[in-house]
């Protein structure tokens, strides 16, 4: 697996736990922890669970996880929540978050070690993939002796302007009959001389994650920038993108997780005609059914995190997570406001931010569009 | 009818006109127009029309109202839209929009001669009401001598800041049986002693408009103060939300009509793989569903515009009109946001103020989980 | 307009009305009534009256509809009810019944008179057609000095057990390069020789009404079988479409208003934990989103009659009436059947029936998708 | 466990399996098969499967299994299918049938061994329950000496006429304060004076099995007949329900599966405007949504077959599974009829049974409404 794919998907996972702080960590496993079996048969599975965001359930994790996860619930009580409002308004999170980060091993957790040399130097990074990349890649690289030189741009790059290194898409071979045969991945470092970075976008949420343009003028490259081999960016990518997926699925149904939590002890508490909220049939019906979703996709979810443990998650199956997770997760946001009635409308509200947080997740790696030609391309292709 | 509701439902169109400019407007009738049939033959109906913001279509409008709708979208060309991002930085519009709207005769539009001299000195008001309100009321008014002393508090004032007169209501009979027989309604100004504006609150979306929570500690007020008469809140509120409702409606469903031309012109205007988004199967079948349930919603909204105007409009009919329209509203919304793709996402397309415009409408005016409940009302009592 | 039509549309109001005896008759107008619109302010529209099947609402109706409307009625209870059972177990109506339906008048309502020689003629006919026919005719006929030779298949075929005279869509020019300029429509009579009539085919539903393949086996046609001109039957039955389809969107509609008076009928009367069903709130709320539902489809079906009572009604608009009634019919009919509980099973209750027979109209008269095909290419047109 | 649940669920296995004749078995578990872990690591999960009913798939099930599936597949194809349109038109399937079916091992594959005793003179039962017959019982059994006087009605049970022993839930303290300790289990057996078993009801679906209803007039049975304790048929029903529930979610899931691979055979050969169905864009992506949903269940299904294995089912979650399974099965349904077009229709095809026996599935077993009760109660009890 080339080293790359880990600190996005890190810088991913922290920027989920940044929106759910307090709720659900959705880091997966830590370095040291293996599954161990032993407890497997007491361990709660999600719909039997207290609350959707109690530590210990799930069978495929194990005691060590669980010490793990309240290591990372604890930093992000610390380190994250005192200083979310102030980032919403920069735009962008502190450096000094990516490196306390990185000091307690938040970040690319499940880098293998020999491929730990690279990891280490990154403290954030990200990746500029997306399938409908390699449909509309306005980015090239051309040899010039040894030397690679970039020309072109590239837009909705999270966390671009914070990253010291991106990850570039760019086409090698113009003549190749089809994008998978002619495109490379190389590193680009902040500093080099025709690298710019654009402005800020403005967006609907996500407010304390940038998004930037980035502009790739005569960039200069040595050879070793090339990551993977030459023309094989295509399938660099192919086997990045699952696991891509996997974690936008998995912040999906954490943001779910969180946002039924909170509400429910909404509706407790709130009071209406004399009882609380809670009391109203068609609450408790719409309740019911948002965790019969939840749960029922967590187990689709954890069934595809065993899968990617043993490097077995297919194309298509993380496609069915990503879209069906993110839907979920829209789904929930919408009905989750509802029941919070005004409140749901005023910024005070985690669940108004997680609300705008949420839209967000059907369109970037790769829109739902895509998951669906992906997955049924598997259907109708002759076997 | 009683004066007081018509500021308000201007104020509320103009909102809803800031939000849709360029869009179709939704004022419905200007002062001086009355529906002539003569042409109404040869108007087209929405479903039939080149786009569903064009000016000349719908048989419940004649000529007349076509050049008053196209003063207006004039005046929002040139009033509105290039101050409409400081408005939002301000978190208000200007004064000085509501007072030209004023002198150009776009505030109070359908208010009777014989109410305006009350309706001519207002330039903005708001009123306090939804349904729930009634339920939750937490504000009282006790006689002291002819004069009345008001205390207690209301958050969600749309305009709070802005507004010089708040119509309140006050729970002024705690031993009636049922709200509906002890509460009534009255006028509160700008600058009386104990009328205190609480910060504006941060919202999701709307965010030209303010909206406020006031605080009433011993407001004194003069017995002229009293709207319509005492313990009879209830009765003269009942005739006003049906209006109130149905403006909602024609809100969410102008809005669909301007989201749905938005993204015609954008997918027809961005290329995927090679040729426009337009081409697309996929898309031109959401097109279809989303068009479809657009004009099957003007049928009826048109239709109840004209229960209206012959004052026939009962309150589970507009029920039905706000709690369906607010919902195609949040619909359309969502699949225009994701048919823009990640410019979806981005606050430089209105496709995204739009949105998270669209999520406080389910849930203002009494949400839609009230207008079931008065419906249902309706449905399964005994007649 | 051709003749042919009239008769299919009758037909079809008539089966609809089978099936919803003693619910809202479908019938369109009566041959002498026009519509005045003296009382049209005092009438209620469908979402203030009392039961969605009452008689005396809607604007577009007048007091002599009202009557005419009585007395199809009164022809279902006593005609049509009482033989029903038997009618299903046989697999088609009897011929008498038709025979009385036009002795009433009940049959052909809206032919001109100067078209009444043919329209006359006929008890029972039944038409080919179906965009997609279009695109999969299995027929052709070629010349043989003045008469015509036919030959091939159509599966499908709606009374085609009990038709004296069905209306074939054939290829008459193999060269012509679109459908749309090489086929013509034929008479073709009971008793020809070569016309043969295939088995009943086994419905999910609909049960009282036969649906048959057809086989044509070089059978000699007469000039005078050809209906309007050479190679125009695709401009003749475009004429003919929008009002098929417009047929089948108020025959779903009126199905959609019968089963929810019987549903609410039902939860009104049934008891569930000491009291009756239409107590629980869940209930209530599926009951005002259905009329809602309801209401709101009936305002655009009722403003698509008045189109097509002008000749205004598009192809389009239609296919929108189409697809949208028949989806809602289904809706309706699925929860219309849980509100039953295990009675909605039985054969024995109204709603079962329904729910069987609902499944077919969003297939038949061109299936749902190519609605969509016809208002997408609106959509995306350049105009 | 008691043990008259098993038949039961046996032939609901059994019901289920004849439909779904050619699809994947439901059936879960062989006398004698352990899960062996050993294999688990190469056997494919549902999404990645070639076809979602391939036999060896799923980690839940070992290589023994699979055999077990393969015969229990040759029994169906070689006894069941070539007799299955004689059992509709007889309303029942025959005796002969479930003789057979004892014979190979099919009935009690669950039951312990000692448990067998009563297990195994059985060949057909069937069991009275169903949460609201707790709210609705309307049978009461009252001692005489040792003996009960059973008297009452019950209507809906399936295979009532073919079945020799039934279960009959009875109350037998009408003092107590709810029906959690009022109620007994009885075994009732045909023959017995007084025991009547009345017509059988007329259903939309599930035709090859008969559903009647029963009458108990001072039917005398000896002290034996009580099953479990007296006033505790409550817990030993709440222990079983789990399990019935599990078993329709199962056979929800199944049939879609079946459903889903009948219309993915259906749209690969249909041609339409000279390409196959399956080449149509909107046609692919709703593949891809039903398989997508269909695989997301599969994963929650299978982790509650694994918690049913070790016992640790609790009612919320078989709750869930009942419900979220049964309505992914009448969507399923709706949408692969719609694949077919009027094919559909006919009931030669298997996805026309298949869709009106889908419709039994969210009312049987508790309606889904009762389930969503179920699962609301965990949410909003205090913990």
């Amino acid at each position: 697996m080339p080293p790359f794919a880990v600190p996005a998907m890190a810088a991913r996972l922290l920027r989920s736990s940044l929106r759910m702080w307090g709720g659900r960590c959705a880091l997966r496993s830590p370095p040291s922890a293996r599954c161990s079996h032993s407890g497997e048969e007491k361990r709660l599975e999600t719909p039997s669970a207290e609350k959707l965001t109690d530590i210990g359930t799930r069978r495929i994790f194990s005691s060590e996880h669980d010490i793990f996860r309240e290591s990372v619930r604890k930093f992000f009580q610390e380190e994250v929540i005192p200083h979310h409002a102030e980032w919403e308004k920069a735009g962008e999170v502190s450096r000094e978050l990516w490196e306390k980060a990185g000091k307690q091993g938040l970040l690319g957790v499940n880098i293998a070690k020999h491929h730990g040399g690279i990891g280490g130097d990154l403290y954030s990074a990200a990746i500029m993939w997306e399938e409908h990349d390699l449909q509309g890649i306005r980015t090239n690289a051309k040899r010039d002796g040894s030397d690679w030189i970039l020309n072109g741009s590239k837009v909705f790059i999270s966390n671009g302007q914070l990253s010291d290194i991106v990850i570039v898409v760019a086409i090698t071979n113009h003549e190749a009959h089809s994008p998978a045969h002619g495109i490379s991945l190389f590193l680009v470092e902040n500093g080099m001389k025709g690298f710019i970075k654009g402005r800020k976008l403005h967006k609907m949420g996500l407010k304390a994650q940038d998004t930037a343009e980035l502009f790739f003028e005569d960039v200069r490259l040595p050879a070793s920038a090339l990551l993977g081999e030459e023309n094989k960016g295509f399938y660099h990518l192919m086997q990045e993108l699952p696991q891509e997926r996997l974690v936008i699925a998995e912040m999906g149904l954490s943001a779910s997780e969180f946002m039924f939590e909170e509400t429910r002890n909404y509706v407790r508490q709130r009071k209406a005609f004399g009882k609380t909220v809670a009391h109203l049939q068609t609450v408790q019906h719409k309740l019911a059914e948002l965790k019969t979703h939840i749960c029922v996709t967590r187990a689709f979810v954890d069934s595809c995190l065993q899968l990617h443990e043993k490097k077995r998650l297919d194309p298509a199956t993380a496609a069915m997570a990503k879209y069906w997770a993110s839907e979920l997760q829209n789904t929930v946001a919408y009905d989750c406001v509802q029941l919070h009635g005004a409140w749901g409308y005023m910024w005070e509200y985690p669940i108004t931010k997680a609300y705008v947080d949420a839209r967000a997740q059907p369109i970037y790696g790769g829109t739902n569009e895509i998951m669906k030609e992906l997955i049924a391309r598997e259907i109708i292709r002759d076997k």
